[in-house]
């Protein structure tokens, strides 16, 4: 990681950037806080970004930008909003072999928010800049440089590389090109949330047209993913929410996007599963986001034979798995981490593209939008932890560059 | 199940049988509470066992065993001495499909006591004889019968035929035959124990020579099978008892049976668990008989990507598995139960039949030993269940019919 060079870079881009959201925004196509489902179609995100890279194209210029490369650093773990600064940041030379990359668009994850506290599987040296996902374009490129040029959309091959920042150089093979007709805020968020979906709906059991899949943390950025993907794949999904006050506003929003059930964790528990499960069959597939007795509650509703996997433990409670389970039903726990699939899949071009390919052929198709986000200008920073902090938020918070 | 016809049955059979083993005791070739490991050898059993087949093929009669046929019935679920009695059966006639068994010798389980007490996952309906497990011989075959004839030995294809019996008539179906030259006490112990070990040891994961599996209940059927069968197969084994007065004589006859490691289960939790990887690797199987705390230690311990396979509970606590164990080190939570993996290969004759072949050839070049058994005869069978209700035991009750 290369995040820690303090000098400035040039801002015209962002600028630019800036005044066509703004643009958009007054023209009614965007707003501050805003759902996909509610008051912004993907085309019209669609719209805006394609002006943008248009004029990225043709307006930048890389030496102005390495002027004033700015970035979110932090240089010991803690309370995010105490320790994350926004600093200057100087950039290393364009080598041969890199790509100068100006940062568009990067959400902030609960996984980015865990590696700031300290406590996440993977820690970076530090100091170092936040943030593991994010969307960026490419403003010059190295003499080696085969696979991509200027002017593509590229996101990151793996975690850890620091996408808070206005602009940063990586090394091509770090890299993975997207196709810029995809909105703004689906491709800075489609690199972690929709490929843990679509891996988790694909990789454990062979799901079937007409099977059903069961999921805790339903409105987290995985769980509307899995929704979305699960639907164009015909395949049933039992969300399971926290009680909360607007909760029918919510089962309204998961529907729309293809839930077949919205349910309570409390209802888990009840007898009106029974009738649930007249209309929609057991699931052979169980997603856990949370942990403890919420996981324990999914295992219960599984399938014989079925699979449960945990990719998330928002209750930081471990995950109690009856012995009869195991051996009765032959339940099998597992878990799944995206960092580990890609890293795993690092020298395979063909499944990482065909992943992404499948994802935005479903973007495309109007079947999978992002989630609902709210946008923070870089120095809004301190605004934008906070709100990724809260508890029961249903939008992503989203730095825009 | 055809246990509760209640009748009387020649014992004629019964009482050969007992006169061999009698004399084999006399020769001081078996007594009655014995260990493979101190007392007997498997060629002292083989010896006896070799001696009765030859009498029975001889001197019995079909039509006048089943003049004195008795079982061991229990008519309602509770503490296994007070509803289990000792009866005559009626044994229906030997139809074309049909073969008539004397049983020889059947054990004691824990899932037998369990489906007694009613607390097992498959309940017979009632009254019903009790047993699993055990070997018999065929006595006499129906007219369709094309596989099996009198004097084979034969084993329960599947589990609810209620072995504690002096005889039975079943499908042709229902039993596989066994080589009559493997000691009684493996033969009438090999279709849960040792078959629960190897399938756990082949299906879960590709383990090669030098590889290693941790175990909890290495002094159970399963887990002294697990020590044999890995070390034929040049796997190490961690072995994890409880802590007891004869440690160190149980850790020389685990040892003495090919353990790589003895330890207690305080010992997973302390330091000297990094001095034992130093020379053996990390397990990338772990197999888990208690559940509970215990199962949470061997999973600390795994590789990442290994799996923790269940197949008892005997601490009556479920397993618990971290998040960050799922998540980032990737292990896999599986089950196993022999019963069903029977079931699921009820018509794969092959499959059976190549992993008995391969459980016999282990036993006959002396790599398989069954566990350490106390003998008891039928009518002694109040004193079996008592002991083998017992904790801390370290023999199996085996019934001799």
């Amino acid at each position: 990681m290369n995040g820690a060079n303090v000098s400035c870079f040039a801002f015209k881009f962002i600028r630019l950037h800036k005044r066509e959201l703004c643009r958009a925004r007054i023209a009614g196509q965007l707003c501050r806080t805003h759902s996909q489902h509610d008051s912004l179609s993907p085309g019209h995100l669609l719209l805006s970004s394609r002006y943008m890279s248009h004029r990225i194209h043709r307006g930048y210029s890389s030496k102005s930008l390495v002027k004033d490369c700015r970035g979110l650093l932090y240089r010991n773990h803690g309370d995010p909003s105490h320790v994350v600064k926004l600093e200057s940041i100087e950039l290393p030379p364009v080598g041969a072999d890199r790509v100068l990359v100006k940062m568009l668009a990067a959400p902030i994850n609960p996984a980015d928010i865990n590696m700031i506290q300290g406590t996440y599987a993977i820690l970076p040296d530090l100091p170092t800049v936040g943030g593991n996902e994010g969307v960026g374009q490419v403003a010059e490129v190295g003499s080696q440089v085969t696979r991509l040029k200027v002017g593509d959309w590229v996101i990151p091959r793996d975690a850890g590389l620091g996408t808070w920042r206005t602009a940063t150089v990586l090394r091509e093979e770090d890299l993975i090109s997207l196709p810029s007709d995809i909105p703004l805020l689906s491709a800075a968020t489609l690199s972690v949330n929709p490929c843990t979906a679509i891996r988790m709906l694909s990789d454990f059991e062979d799901l079937k047209p007409g099977d059903s899949v069961i999921q805790n943390a339903a409105n987290s950025g995985v769980g509307q993913a899995v929704i979305q993907i699960a639907a164009a794949r015909g395949v049933h999904t039992i969300n399971v929410v926290r009680d909360r006050p607007d909760l029918q506003q919510l089962t309204d929003r998961l529907k729309a996007m293809g839930a077949t059930h919205v349910i309570k964790e409390e209802t888990l528990r009840r007898p009106e599963m029974k009738e649930l499960f007249k209309t929609c069959p057991r699931p052979r597939l169980a997603l856990n986001g949370v942990g403890g007795k919420s996981a324990t509650e999914l295992l219960r509703h599984l399938q014989t034979g079925g699979t449960m996997v945990t990719y998330g433990g928002m209750a930081k409670q471990p995950v109690t798995v009856p012995v009869s389970a195991l051996i009765f039903k032959d339940v099998k726990v597992r878990g799944f981490w995206v960092t580990q699939w890609k890293k795993d899949h690092s020298q395979d071009e063909v499944a990482a593209r065909g992943m992404l390919d499948e994802l935005c052929t479903l973007i495309r198709a109007g079947k999978l939008s992002p989630p609902a986000c709210t946008e923070h200008s870089l120095q809004d920073f301190k605004k934008a932890l906070d709100a990724a902090m809260q508890p029961y938020t249903s939008a992503k918070q989203v730095l825009i560059m």
